[in-house]
């Protein structure tokens, strides 16, 4: 068998290419096909949906674990897959897929989220993508739950395909898996987010640092999955337009 | 009466406090209310919905034409509003607009602005919120049909509210206002998105260079009411979850 009949999987990332998480998804990915890396050079963590327009990408070439050949980007997730697409892979990938981040991308974390990014921009350049994520921060967490939920949806996205416009997006607890659960994005948000200090030179200054709120009970949340110890699997997809507002504002005149 | 009886209105964008944008919403929202700015003190175009988490903020008092008080914040637009929420206002805003960007933040750009972020970060905090942007990119683009566009929506807003999780984008053509069109997002994308030069040193680097590709020749989306000299205004959200594929695939077990 040639290598080139094997899928070839993209691989990427907003920790950076030094992230134990990166190397949890690559040697997942390497058991179903050929893997090419292109991820951040440094942590690009909460860069959301940014690109870089104002400087120059450059790329450097590495190889992960001595096996696994990586292009080093000093760009954004959206960036690396960017630039993946339009000039640094060998061929088309059949695939994308963006962690495993060390921390949740559940709730309204998926907005901030480099690591989501990173797969929406897959999906965005008509590869089907999925975006991974352990809830731990540690970068010493258990990852092999998410891996193992990381080997079941690659199996399912590869044989089945994905629609076209969505990314899907999976969020793990650290240890075992207990198994996968579909679930939409929880009304959540952030509150207390900055603890202001003073510097000694005594000018203000702001640290961020939010405490998440959940903003319902209702079951069927990617919150609500994780809380009860599983994964959850959340379809995701870019048209941002409310719909059934547009549908109610469209007689108003102005 | 009293200063402070008026409407309170938050004015942010991602062109940064010297950009004749802010300067012109700036004057129309003064119109209904009493306005505090709080912007990134540089341009900060295409971050998306990008937040700073490992570097501390700080705000530094500006005067905008000696008349408006302003921060800047060397942050993000996200930045700037969830800061102004927590820290910096004087007290609740009633409205939060961001703008007027200088080019287009229609169709798959709504992902990419920073303009459009800082706006849907006021919705997440509960504020109603609007953005603003000019289709064309010249720092003194004729801003006057936006200006205009924007008096009418805030004027709409102020009065009927906004509900909740919703946020409006509004896009308009340089030059006078032909009239305001309800819009969805477009379905489009860019392609041919760099070029690759070669550095004195012999190094490779990238500039991102893609062309706005449309997906759709359907009437009723952002891009068509431009192209037909209209403003468009859609109203947005970001509940992310694709429902129908989620209900679709709810029974598909792992």
């Amino acid at each position: 068998m040639s290598t080139n009949s094997r899928p070839l999987i993209l691989v990427s990332n907003d920790d950076g290419i030094f992230s134990n998480g990166i190397k949890a998804l690559v040697e997942v990915a390497a058991e179903f096909g050929e893997v090419e890396i292109v991820a951040p050079d440094r942590q690009q963590s909460a860069v959301g949906h940014a690109i870089t327009v104002s400087t120059p990408l450059r790329a450097q070439s590495f190889k992960l674990d001595n096996r696994f050949n990586g292009k080093a980007v000093n760009g954004t997730p959206a960036d690396c897959v960017k630039l993946a697409h339009n000039q640094l892979l060998s061929r088309k990938p059949d695939l994308v897929v963006s962690g495993i981040n060390h921390g949740s991308n559940a709730g309204i974390n998926i907005l901030y989220s480099g690591t989501v990014s990173a797969a929406t921009e897959g999906t965005i350049l008509g590869y089907p993508s999925i975006a991974f994520s352990c809830t731990e921060f540690s970068e010493d967490a258990d990852l092999t739950g998410c891996q193992d939920a990381a080997r079941k949806v690659i199996r399912f996205v590869l044989e089945h395909g994905l629609e076209k416009g969505v990314t899907l997006n999976l969020n793990a607890p650290a240890g075992p898996l207990k198994g996968i659960k579909w679930a939409r994005q929880a009304k959540s948000r952030y509150v207390e987010e900055f603890e202001g200090r003073v510097d000694p030179h005594n000018r203000d200054y702001y640290w961020m640092a939010g405490k998440f709120e959940l903003l319902e009970k209702d079951g069927g949340s990617d919150i609500d999955a994780l809380e009860k110890g599983y994964a959850s699997l959340t379809p995701i997809q870019y048209d941002l337009t409310d719909h059934e507002l547009l549908k109610k504002y469209s007689k108003t005149e102005f």
